[in-house]
């Protein structure tokens, strides 16, 4: 049996999320139905991630084992041939049998995209959250280095979701103004559930002056959901890239 | 009677153009769906140019006469309001009462997106064409200027369409490649149909290697639609600006 990962791009707006789902359409579901057509056999794959419905990813990982002995360069194209447009396979990589998509995800980047501007445009409607006002994204990017480092995060993680581990790093903090477009980049070694979108909707607060870089630590020290500023809408979020 | 001019960007992707055709979802219909419904009265529009299907717009220009009296600064946010996010008003004036969206526009500006790269990306499938080679964008820039100046355009203009006057006067050709996005630009006092996708369509042959400059000198003293390379598909173009 060979073990491949498949990096993976999608366009999350038509499925309800990575993960299978009874009846409702999801990206894992279409990837395994493109990939055991190919192998003329079920195939279960392993996501680094589980994406939201509306969510995207410019580098998912995934794995799965086969016996089927397509070379390493052909499977995107093979896989690609099959799947509908909004999602394409970047690359395969033949791994070690014991590797695993997620449990051996050392780090994940997450970008999420916000079009600040009074009137939204229609090309970023399923790509980025539209906040109707001119967000001052140097000071978001300046309260966003308050969340560098190891800290309990309780703060950013949705309030029906205590059963993980609150403890995460976050290596890199980044927001970036260029026109109406304001993204926020994060580095971390592992995200709590909705973090990414929870973070961003607080920096949002920060960037219309509601809220200063001193409130973010406050937030982040009263590991309480209800501190921290609105979960920011799917449609922004983009998983990046993950790390090995 | 007002006359008011708005500046429209939308996605063109799920519309059968932008004019008013029986029983097909159009850009025309759904933006005098929306002018009427606040007019309460129906109101017929002009646009300054039509695009195909799949055909995009960042600054479509229509106008149309009303008695309804809302201030201008506001007429965006209430049609808006009632529009599909795919069609977004950015713009309203008030106009002379003679002005005309199509007679009076002195120019326009197109682009044509190129996704140049082996691997297709699921954001760009209904923005750009997607070119699975890596195209010579240099070369392009390099081609385009020759087309620059007053010409007889009709190797350029789609083969069925031989009614118009095909002298038409490009102000500007510009080919820029910015990673694997290759953007086609062009300004003129006016367009024959399909130009600047069969002009975009010649363009990548030269980016391919398949023609050079001097092929593109040819090809328009030929004056003939069987010389030039094929129409680039409708989902790259974007009308960009209309000029008065």
């Amino acid at each position: 049996m060979r073990n491949i990962k498949l990096t993976v791009a999608y366009d999350g707006t038509a499925y309800h999320g990575f993960q299978t789902q009874a009846k409702l359409p999801t990206i894992q579901e279409t990837i395994e139905g493109a990939i055991s057509k190919l192998a003329k056999t079920a195939i279960k794959l392993q996501g680094a991630g589980r994406t939201d419905a509306g969510v995207h990813a410019r580098g998912q990982v995934v794995n799965f084992r086969t016996e089927i002995n397509i070379p390493l360069d052909k499977w995107p194209l093979a896989v690609n041939s099959i799947l509908p447009e909004d999602i394409v396979v970047l690359k395969a990589e033949e791994v070690a049998e014991e590797f695993h998509a997620r449990f051996d995800a050392k780090g994940k980047t997450y970008t999420y995209q916000i079009y600040s501007s009074p009137i939204a445009s229609p090309f970023y409607r399923n790509y980025a959250w539209h906040v109707p006002v001119k967000l001052d994204a140097a000071a978001m990017d300046e309260a966003a280095q308050v969340l560098i480092g190891k800290h309990d995060f309780s703060s950013f993680q949705a309030a029906d979701t205590r059963y993980r581990d609150p403890v995460k790093t976050l290596l890199k903090a980044e927001v970036k103004g260029e026109g109406p477009l304001v993204t926020v980049t994060l580095t971390g070694d592992g995200f709590l559930y909705n973090m990414v979108r929870i973070i961003t909707g607080t920096l949002v607060q920060v960037g219309q002056g509601k809220l200063i870089k001193a409130d973010l630590s406050d937030i982040l020290e009263a590991r309480s959901r209800t501190k921290a500023g609105a979960t920011a809408p799917p449609q922004g979020l983009f998983m990046q890239e993950v790390y090995y």
